[in-house]
């Protein structure tokens, strides 16, 4: 199994890509972090983050895209372009057909380290560990981005295919309700 | 000037098309609401936002699109659907190299009913005025999206053209300084 781990920003959005498979050693496929200069619209912005993760797509192939889940308690600062720049990402997957899982920054952090409340560093330490790196992939974003894709390896896509059952489940009742 | 306003909201999304220029009566080309439903997983309804607000470009070939600014500060429970919404909004505009403008509610209600605090209600009485239509446009979104339109034309477009310019100086500015 490949997967895309996407750490959304309008700044800086970490893109990572681990292929392998739950109780095999995962292995690192490509990382990299986009940027877009906070001097340009927003929306050239968005079309920049698009590009680079189609781009991405095309490249990598991956089976599934784990996003992280962004929260409106979060810094206000920054919350907006993060939530625009998660939905680009989510768009740019859910339209090739690609399966979409969401993960929280604590499930993240409780996959590879143990802890739902490591640090960053914790975070880039059990990464460059896992996936048998020589150094911490840098910046904090680029990290965080194949934390993502090895949380959704090890949890098995399990998420996926219930929330995928859950809305056939519900599809098939709103159709039997409608023919009923 | 034709004008695309788009009132952001993943289980509603408002869309109005208005016609016209300062000083001139203006004119409803068309109206619309895209709804999605809660059922469906976030990415699917981005999809499906995306293919709404691309098939009324294809349309009605607007030559701006105003978008409502959303602030972290809004309704917690609604404020990440309608930031990813208005992403997706902005992202459709400006990879077809139409400008985008955002205007906050405040704007928006001063710019058609004189008060920057005016209700809902008469939003939707100013709309229903300014267009001369015969029943007020609903639901609240659809005259929300008018607004938006009516407030870009009224404004002419000036704010679009002193973000261009400052994008352009700033960008000469950095490359001044690259080539220094």
């Amino acid at each position: 199994m490949r997967v895309l781990g996407i750490d959304p920003g309008l700044t800086r959005c970490g893109m990572g890509v681990v292929e392998g498979s739950v109780g095999r050693p995962l292995r690192l496929v490509d990382v990299n972090v986009l940027r877009t200069s906070s001097d340009l619209p927003v929306p050239q912005r968005l079309v920049t983050i698009e590009k680079g993760v189609d781009a991405w797509l095309d490249e990598h192939r991956p089976d599934a895209v784990a996003v992280e889940r962004v929260f409106a308690r979060s810094d206000v600062s920054t919350v907006m372009g993060t939530a625009q720049a998660s939905g680009i990402a989510m768009v740019c997957a859910a339209r090739r057909g690609l399966p979409v899982a969401l993960h929280t920054p604590s499930e993240v952090k409780a996959a590879v380290s143990g802890n739902g409340r490591a640090t960053k560093a914790q975070v880039g330490t059990m990464v460059t560990r896992i996936l048998r790196l020589d150094a911490m992939p840098k910046p904090a974003d680029a990290a965080d981005a194949l934390a993502l894709a090895i949380t959704h390896i090890w949890r098995g896509g399990a998420q996926a295919r219930i929330d995928a059952a859950v809305a056939g489940a519900r599809q098939t009742q709103a159709t039997r309700r409608r023919y009923a």
